[in-house]
């Protein structure tokens, strides 16, 4: 009970403030991802949040309403959903679920485990995995809209075909992943088809609030909070934020747990989605990215929320 | 308070039983350890179990008062003790804190790394701890057997003689990291100082018990519940769980962060420690292991445990 | 003058012979490549080996004028033809020279040497070689087989389309190594093109005796025998026979060189062309392979022949 | 009859003035190896050259006749050594002769091939050398000695007990691939012994001319020209010439072999000896080290002396 009351009593606007005004500092250090002129040209001033409760309350600072290219947090959606497809068992044979050590598009991992991706999450077992949903769904595209447009309740998400076909312009790295994938037999469509479905997957454009609410699931042990649906097991939704905490992150998992302590997916438009298994989502938006990769006042401000609220996973 | 009734209500006593019982069928499907007489002559059919709450109950199974060599477990007890004597500023600068994607004792992360461990719970990292503690006590392995005794309540503890000069006799991998880690610079001490010390921990003989109950600061924020010192600040507290939780299982810890999903530490004797914040600390050791160096019985008796009583911190 | 008179009555012929009856042993032993239907579909029984002097002297035994696909050996042209385009300081900054000590379809040192493959005789340089040739040449295949027609004196040499047709249906590999140099920077023409001109080179269709023919600068330091055009400086054909023996035969240039002794280049379907600078050139065929990719039978023979006529350049 | 009489004629006086000359430019470039005070001591103008011919002749320039520490070239005498003791077909089971591309005490390709090191002449595979000597030798360091002050019918050479005690307190990496080694099972002998005699032979203390003597047996096909002793068969002369070109020269082999094109052995105190077998043997003494840690100003002579000479194996 003295848990639930300090929850209640706790001042998510003041806090998300707070934040808002501590990152200011550093909110100009990191650096744009500039491999797509769209993300290149997107101002590093930029920051948003969105906390979204169990209880149906959500928060919001700054440009949380503000769409960016989710990127590599679209990881999560199709891990879901290939997961729905074929179950566990199947999918675990084809990609592995331990963290990598290696930056997240590295091909020398991959070389010495004979094509089985180290996890998911890493580019090469996303490669994998929209393999997977390429084999059971005729549009890919869609069927990853009408799941994320659903969840977050907003009909209006959709993907942003300029940076998708920047993203093809210059996935070379990606191309090498997905032809070494189908030179291991690791991969049932063909390599163009896998390709083109996994650019246009990373140029999801979304917002805070959007990635708040779609991924609920993982915050209510795999029920829908809204329409009650049972999008994941129990078992599964655990799972999931298992793999984001030890593997979520790119190769900065040690880092981001030490520092944030909660399961996250972040992706190189400066995106993070976070969980507080049992009470909350909270996902955050600044494009300016850090070394790793993640972004450098998302990273800083989940690590205030922690901080700031006292909740952690640990 | 829903939370709180589940918790008073909730049968420990009988969970362990029913544990006990459904692990019997892979018992003897692990591998002791044979690199060591003394490991290698441990019974495969051994198994014990111990509960220790927050709120003070202990509940045990099987042969949870029967010691054993607690081996890397003991990296948990250095970490918390260089900790101490340096701080964090000064220890992340010799250690990372990535998980490694390697095996334990691989030393080519290590070369491609100069000489930074990847984390203190790989050997290579563990050794660089064991050189802080040398750096800064005049009797490490009494420094350790103090801590130890103190923290678990039983001044019996000691080590294994045999098993330390079983451990020096066979450690030729670990004299190669720690001469490594000297040719890079990264051992203040000589290396057969450190290796001496290292050799000597690994030896630590406890029983379940005695590891539950010696590392509860680690589920109480950082303080003893007994005596009541702060043993580490609440955010160190949080920072080793979540480091356990990214690096304390070998080169699984993401299939044991899938499975089990608790902060843990695992010993090549057959011991794991787990942690649930803010609520209790399940120690279990059954000596045959799994390919991935881990407690067979035991990594599947934490997976009940948290199957059973729901308890995750996902 | 004593070594001169050796030669002239060393009689090839007759060791030719020999060699012939000795390999039979063996000629089974080997493994016919067959990620091709057209190489698999090879009889294993093949054998065909030609001598050519600088003296003007040709020696045949068995299938040395039965066509094959002397797939990799296509390095060595290509290698020329780049020189003579770009010369060599232009050409090694973007190929190194060293061994490599991994397979020859590696991608491992390639990310760790940031795109630069270790030398033109593995897969990644040869893509590099085939870029060079791209840019410089509106018809990269028309000039291969201008170059090799004319240096062999055979006009009728060929590409074999299902082969190369073949090759490009199942270079997954490939098509990654080259969208792996192109995301480093170190391709100039489109991937495609590229797969494309280093698919059509591995089908050259030729045999023993226009390989022998055809590579004879490098035995005649760096002019043709017959045109007396210089084909390569001294130097640089005294450079391409010690890449051979250094690089020229896989990942068992050591055991090559350890057991043969003589420059050469290998390709996977059971061609060697090696050279005795200053003397001859000699070519093997046999299409059963050793573990290490190169002829069983075809290295036997160079075996022999180096101890029989007890020319080696050690 | 025309190569005869050209060799007759060749002024090997006049080409070392020549290149002694030329040496000048770059004699400052190289850097001295300064891991041990001795060697970091040596003066970086230093500079000498001896050829030794078949038919009997010395050429010297420069200093020639001053001792420097040979080190690495050690590691061709030792292999002779274990040759004698135990064969070929021992030896090749407990190393391999392929070159590594790697650096030449890197631990990472011994880790991924088991304990098996590359060559003999890496530092991992020296050891192994070392060991097998141990084993069948009651005082190795007076065996390596009584063998080159045999062949270099110099007996005054010695070791240098001051740069053996140096590499011992320095040795830390050496220590480390000796007990990587061990743990893999292949050191025999304890690993203090090893590393003893290891340290030993690097400390050897010889000058130009007695390497180029002592040496003589790999350029006249396994007899000593002087006693007439078979040394080694010819044929493994014949394959230690070509370990030394595949291998010898650390990992710049590849470039070693373009630029020089003869089987050689270089040391880290920057000595180079080479071979043109059926010829002569040359070798070269400059302290200063390019970044592959080969003599700068060593290659460079061996180089304009192949160019000068127009003697090349290729």
């Amino acid at each position: 009970m003295r848990k639930k009351k300090r929850e209640i009593v706790m001042d998510f606007q003041a806090i998300l403030e707070e934040i808002h005004k501590e990152i200011q500092d550093v909110l100009l250090d990191g650096k744009v991802a500039d491999y797509i002129p769209k993300l290149a040209a997107v101002p590093l001033d930029k920051f948003g949040m969105a906390v979204q409760t169990l209880d149906g309350d959500l928060f919001t600072i700054g440009d949380a309403a503000e769409n960016f290219s989710i990127q590599s947090i679209s990881k999560a959606y199709t891990l879901i959903l290939a997961l729905q497809f074929i179950g566990e068992d199947r999918l675990w044979k084809r990609v592995g679920r331990e963290p990598s050590g290696n930056p997240f598009n590295s091909l020398v991992q991959l070389e010495y485990e004979h094509g089985i991706p180290r996890n998911p999450f890493i580019n090469a077992g996303a490669l994998v995995i929209v393999d997977i949903i390429l084999s059971n769904s005729k549009n890919p595209g869609q069927t990853l809209l009408d799941f994320v447009r659903q969840r977050s309740d907003n009909p209006g998400i959709g993907f942003d075909n300029e940076v998708a076909a920047s993203e093809k312009k210059t996935g070379f790295r990606n191309s090498a992943l997905a032809n070494f994938l189908k030179s291991y037999g690791n991969l049932e469509n063909d390599v163009d088809s896998v390709l083109e479905a996994y650019f246009l997957q990373c140029s999801l454009s979304m917002n805070c609030i959007d990635l708040a609410k779609s991924l609920m699931m993982l915050t209510n042990h795999g029920l829908s909070p809204w329409s009650g649906e049972q999008i994941l097991t129990k078992s599964q939704a655990k799972r999931i934020n298992s793999l984001m905490l030890t593997c979520g992150t790119y190769d900065a998992v040690g880092d981001f747990a030490y520092r944030v302590g909660l399961p996250g997916k972040s992706g190189i438009g400066g995106g993070i989605a976070a969980f507080i298994p049992g009470k909350l989502s909270v996902c955050v938006w600044s494009p300016g990215l850090n070394s790793n990769g993640n972004s450098l006042a998302g990273t800083l401000a989940l690590e205030l929320f922690t901080t700031k609220t006292g909740m952690s996973i640990f």
